[in-house]
């Protein structure tokens, strides 16, 4: 394989030096963009999804469009309950639903035993597809969401509000919990390693519901599984990073799960984690992403303070604190990409 | 006025020595209760706040059916607004809707100087009503939102997930934001000092929404304005809880805002905060509202590491982490009140 021509997205998760900081957006492939929505325009989310020339169209306009430093493959978490044999509808207005929810040990065993490499061939396609169109000219990162999230979907059954159904899982059937935080897990080591086979250049695991649980609960229910994913990852130097939104504590063990990159969002003060653990991790983040809702001179002013606060040296992947805003102006995306690009070369030095 | 026969909850607002822990719950008047229910059947939400006698009787009525050591008096953060000239529609399924949000200069002007005694009567009114239905048995809580919380409702009008609208005005416009926010804060002030005239005997801001901003624009937005409402009350020993969900960090300078009790969410570890601060404030706080849809020997467990985390000695006034969630069996809101109050004894000696 040929080496990747502009690699300072990897080489920050790996702390090596770099000129600059690199730049990427989480869910960067979305709606905000003009191209995408044409795209959206003629296929529902989940064909999109499972074309893959749709799928690599879309990953790569964030590329060529807004010039970020890495490619993030457009496809949905919910992709490893399908897998398993979960009917998911997406209705207007209200996302995606799970008709048939999983609450019980009779719906758990309905559950299918899933084979990456058949169920989710169109992942693995849309990665060939799109590794041939990004054509080595920055790196494709992979992503699953962690075990605990996709569990809170698949219980849940649709947005929640209070998480009542998975909590009462985890309170009155804490085996059950376990068995299918286990039984998924297995299917997402599969998943990302077919996805590191299949060309990726990094992984991110996304613990959207991590913050929604205490700290222990965290720890048992969400941490142990992602440290068993990451255990089970047959990679050459592919690097891991994990967002645990919402979780803001204990960071020390948050990163024994053996990632490379820890995930921030815009609640956390970078600095700070710097100096906790920032000698064992690169830091990604974490800008306010309703910062891009504001005037240009604002988004450099908070930007830069970002920056500022981890400070100079390798080490930090600039991003934001969670997903773009769908309805944030493209140029503002656009221009945020280019001005730290410009005005992390002093941080560099 | 004769004193309060349990004064628990008090005592230990101001960590003086107790026999046991004391309870309540946030959002203790509320829909989980049947009897709660039987009023609301035949009033709305508003007209409810607005009669002293209904109000009274919700209020009182956690105190007779659950057993908690407060009351805390059944109204809504929006009466702040309301008093402000903003016209509050209640939408079944969307809930609460401002049609004309505040979002610029000339909206702002359409404001209304607030006469509490006057614009506000309906809830000095409830409070006496409240007194003579508690005589003294239990403490009365009276509360505010936060200026912050309060603008959030006001500038988005409505729910929303993103708070497009207000974080727009607090980068683009944060001279209109600061003067709206003091404003406010102006009218918390003489609300909250009416309350303590007309006989509460604690009071509490809640501010939902602080979590949604980062560190420094918490403390620019929020916290200063929370600060400067406790420098303007005037109160004999009443003490001030301040509750700001999702906000975890520097709590030395968060407590630094003059409160006498930090309520806790249930991300929060108790006994690692009482280990910072709890030498300086009592914690209210936290255990997950969704644990009381679990048994109930899961809700004792629960509680009860909850009271171990914090630890021996006064300074702890259990609550839930957010407000009590109106699908909860009340039977198990009445377990655990009672769980509590035999199970502290011991960390009381």
């Amino acid at each position: 394989m040929s080496p990747i021509k502009n690699d300072l997205f990897l080489r920050a998760c790996r702390r090596e030096r770099t000129e600059r900081t690199p730049i990427w957006m989480m869910r960067q492939a979305g709606r905000y963009l003009p191209e995408y929505r044409e795209v959206r325009k003629n296929s529902d989310f989940i064909t999109m999804c499972k074309t893959p020339e749709l799928a690599a169209e879309v990953t790569v306009q964030p590329v060529d469009l807004i010039g970020v430093d890495a490619a993030i493959l457009f496809s949905d978490i919910l992709v490893i309950p399908m897998a398993m044999g979960m009917d998911l509808q997406m209705i207007e207005s209200k996302g995606p639903v799970f008709p048939k929810p999983i609450r019980n040990e009779a719906d758990a065993k309905e559950l299918k035993k899933v084979d990456v490499q058949k169920d989710l061939k169109y992942v693995l396609d849309a990665i060939e597809v799109t590794k041939k169109a990004l054509d080595n000219r920055v790196p494709l990162i992979g992503f699953s969401g962690a075990p605990w999230t996709l569990l809170t979907y698949m219980v849940e059954g649709k947005g929640s509000k209070n998480f009542a159904e998975v909590k009462k899982l985890i309170y009155n059937n804490p085996k059950l919990a376990h068995e299918l935080l286990d039984q998924i897990s297995d299917v997402v080591i599969d998943y990302l390693n077919a996805k590191i086979e299949a060309g990726c250049n990094a992984v991110q695991i996304f613990d959207t519901w991590g913050g929604i649980l205490s700290q222990s609960e965290f720890f048992e229910f969400s941490h142990h599984y992602i440290t068993k994913i990451i255990a089970g990852l047959k990679r050459t130097d592919e690097p891991v990073i994990v967002f645990a939104k919402g979780v803001f504590y204990k960071l020390k063990r948050v990163i024994s799960c053996g990632c490379d990159v820890l995930g921030l969002d815009w609640t956390m003060d970078i600095g700070r984690v710097r100096t906790r653990v920032g000698d064992r991790v690169a830091l990604q983040g974490n800008l306010d992403p309703s910062v891009l809702y504001a005037d240009k001179k604002i988004i450099a002013e908070k930007a830069l303070s970002v920056m500022q606060s981890y400070g100079e040296g390798t080490g930090h992947i600039f991003n934001l604190g969670h997903g773009i805003l769908p309805d944030v102006p493209p140029e503002n995306a656009k221009f945020l990409v280019d001005f730290i690009k410009e005005a992390s070369y002093d941080l560099h030095r």
